[in-house]
């Protein structure tokens, strides 16, 4: 696949931006290293004029910006959701700096969609955020300083992408077994949870008013995995199948 | 000689800049990766609150920032001025990428200080200006729009000498979330493939009599992760609680 595909497969996701000017910046940073697709779940103020005079000759991504009510919603068709995060989260995956992770990223947006999450100016990510991401990776930094404004961190998460597309890193082999069948989008693996959440609350195994830590913990066991399509049928031809034999829980 | 000690021998030079917000978004940038040493040469407006405002807690840069009535002033006592260019200029050094320059330049601050220097936002460097530096970097992009904004530029150029004083690449973290429960053991992953095979079976998704590729199909699901001890523990509870429910499969 060409450098300007693969780039093409990579989108930012902006989590509940406050400034609009971080916008145009981020739209900017894109533009200048090659990628073009961008995501904004509830951003608070958009469009905006801050956002368009940050952007300069980046408009077009600014137009062409999907507004999203939920990161679930912006999430949707990609295969590997990235955080970014300056630390360990609980129950999230563990960060890895962003030029050891270039590799895996390309590799991934090679054969799926790959969106890049980022958080609130002032709160970045919530836990529950990164939990709904398959990795994380982090900018190394001044520890007595380390969060960068945001167009900054797009910037620099985008030129680390742009060097690795053209060459400046290979594309990581996988570390895994190598796919059978294609990656599983976001919303497969939602659905995937969804169903597993109704068969456990119907076995009495789970209790929706009182969650705790189970499904936060599910998610990391299952995000670890990376999930195929076909394992996606098989998980839920199992969840269908006791369904099936005991009648409850059937609601679809 | 150390990499904070390194870091603290490059200075930042802006030429003539037009926005004092981008002076606050390059001393944040600088910051965030370690430098402290901002010039600034006939800045068109300074101190400006915008520019207190993007660089939030950098603000002790801007404080310390020396304000210069010419580029040769912002020189004085450097061993190395290095443009950033994103094109040859006449009779000006050749544009090397940013990140083949790094250990040339980390070198040269372990011996002297050492200048980086920003042109203005619309008309960059002079070729004058370039002239009076010795080597030139780039930072690659986007052919169709390759102006990066002035704060964005700082900050990939920080970032860059960052990593290469500390290093290049940190020690690779384990790329998965660290575990949270000791690893489970082989015997333990059989014992839940086990009891997955027996609900699997009881529930009529599986026939061991005909096992085709199923289950070589969750092994590789479940043997792409290592699974946690607790993790085994909850995946048998929901086994157990869906055999406890339906009474079928209750054999231990």
């Amino acid at each position: 696949m060409k450098p300007a595909e693969l780039l093409a497969k990579i989108r930012v996701v902006l989590c509940r931006p406050s400034h609009p000017g971080n916008i145009g910046a981020a739209a900017r940073a894109m533009k200048n290293m090659g990628l073009s697709s961008l995501y904004l779940v509830t951003p608070r103020q958009f469009p905006d004029p801050e956002a368009d005079a940050r952007a300069t000759d980046a408009v077009d991504i600014l137009a062409a910006a999907r507004v999203c009510a939920s990161l679930d919603e912006a999430l949707a068709g990609a295969t590997l959701a990235v955080a970014l995060s300056a630390r360990p989260r609980d129950l999230g995956p563990q960060p890895r700096a962003v030029r050891e992770a270039v590799g895996d990223l390309l590799a991934a947006a090679a054969r799926g969609e790959v969106a890049l999450v980022f958080g609130n100016e002032t709160t970045g990510l919530s836990n529950e955020e990164v939990q709904r991401c398959h990795a994380a990776v982090t900018i190394p930094a001044n520890p007595e300083f380390s969060s960068l404004n945001l167009g900054a961190a797009v910037q620099v998460l985008c030129y680390e992408l742009r060097l690795g597309a053209y060459g400046g890193t290979p594309p990581s082999a996988d570390p895994t077994t190598p796919f059978a069948s294609p990656p599983a989008t976001h919303d497969e693996v939602e659905g995937f949870y969804a169903h597993l959440e109704r068969v456990m609350t119907d076995a009495g195994f789970y209790n929706p008013a009182q969650p705790g830590r189970l499904f936060p913990k599910l998610r990391r066991l299952f995000g670890r995995i990376r999930l195929e399509k076909d394992e996606i049928n098989i998980l839920r031809g199992i969840l269908a199948a006791t369904q099936e034999k005991t009648g409850f829980g059937r609601r679809d």
